[in-house]
């Protein structure tokens, strides 16, 4: 029987978010046809803005993939912090996860789940600007690129999900599989400025931005807003 | 006056190859606005399917940007070898060129800079599987990241987009704001499995598959074929 991927995509996500790993992953189907992957939305006739000028559709609706093998939810900025009180994308997440082998998160993605209640007592990770909201969701915040914790397999902002969805056709597929998906995509990182530099002082600066953003955000919300920020966790834009 | 990046969007192209840098180049809007990002394509109204289950929609017909600043032309397997015959992409491509600062491509998009004559004499990338072919349009074939020649600037396969925008983002604004937006999309490449081992035995044996797709592709275009298949450059699936 074939088995299910499948990508959430709703209003505002990060495009990079998705498409990071819905390539690495559909490339995952062309080396391991028992693997199909399909991008779910509330529906598929309506495009979802992004926070770029692209809009994406969805291949199938929420209903039509009840139970997927692995789940893969994006990312974003303030629309994805919206979406923590979206039921129809919470919702789906919430009830596909306890059949699913994998639930993976790229960027605040991992705070869907989080709202999902999927997060209780695991370790994960999200964007670094972003990671002092985890432990509003029970989850003790690890800064590395991917985290695993059970089924549950978070990601670090935005491009690390490319490396994280590299992991999982690995472990779902094997390293051979793996090394081929990374051929074909040309997977070979040469950023032209190095990696990040986590002891620039940019970082800490950002800190204050991502407050702003969520409190906007979740304006909205107000028991929401005051459970993430409550701030049991670290600052924001506290790297590390 | 704003300055326009143009995004090509076309049926069947890689949404990898175009989301690696509209991430990046989106992000040098929020530090730079004396830039706009739009995507490209025939219609406005029909979504572009991919090699993914994602379908993808322009923000502008290819008629609303004559002459942006920079233009960005993904690429993609079949359907982006079969596109070097549709006169709508390509005609844009080299209406634009003349009067655009930088003319850029991810993969095998630069073959479609190729067919808008915009390669004769320059140095030149592509996915490594296809890099044979760029002699064919009078490009001199070179294995690297990104690879700058006059306004040309021609990336290599699929993943090499992000370093290239990230480089071009240097270019057009600065190495502070490519390291913000480098920040903001968290991208530290940690490829789980190291980076490409190009002594694999792997490469040179999907040579005969990259042969068979562009027969396949450029069997409607006989002119075309014989002209790419001519050879004067490595063979298919040569890595270096």
């Amino acid at each position: 029987m074939t088995k299910t991927i499948a990508f959430a995509l709703y209003p505002g996500c990060t495009p990079l978010d998705l498409v990071g790993p819905l390539q690495v992953l559909t490339g995952l189907t062309a080396f391991d046809p028992s693997y199909e992957v399909v991008v779910a939305g509330a529906d598929t006739r309506t495009p979802a803005d992004t926070d770029t000028p692209l809009r994406l559709l969805a291949s199938h609706t929420f209903e039509q993939v009840p139970r997927p093998a692995v789940l893969v939810v994006p990312g974003g900025g303030e629309p994805t912090l919206a979406a923590l009180a979206d039921e129809s994308l919470v919702g789906w997440i919430r009830e596909a996860a306890p059949t699913a082998d994998v639930v993976a998160s790229v960027c605040s993605g991992s705070l869907l789940l989080g709202a999902a209640g999927l997060l209780e007592g695991r370790r994960a990770t999200t964007h670094w600007g972003l990671r002092w909201m985890l432990p509003a969701f029970g989850a003790e915040p690890v800064a590395e690129r991917w985290v695993e914790s059970g089924p549950v397999l978070t990601g670090a902002g935005v491009a690390a999900g490319i490396d994280m969805a590299l992991h999982l056709a690995a472990r779902l597929a094997g390293e051979a599989v793996a090394r081929k998906i990374q051929l074909m995509i040309e997977y070979d990182p040469e950023p032209p400025l190095g990696g990040i530099d986590w002891d620039s002082p940019d970082i800490a600066g950002f800190g204050p931005m991502f407050d702003e953003m969520v409190r906007t955000a979740l304006a909205d919300q107000p028991a929401l807003l005051a459970r993430v920020t409550e701030r049991t966790g670290p600052a924001a834009g506290d790297p590390r």
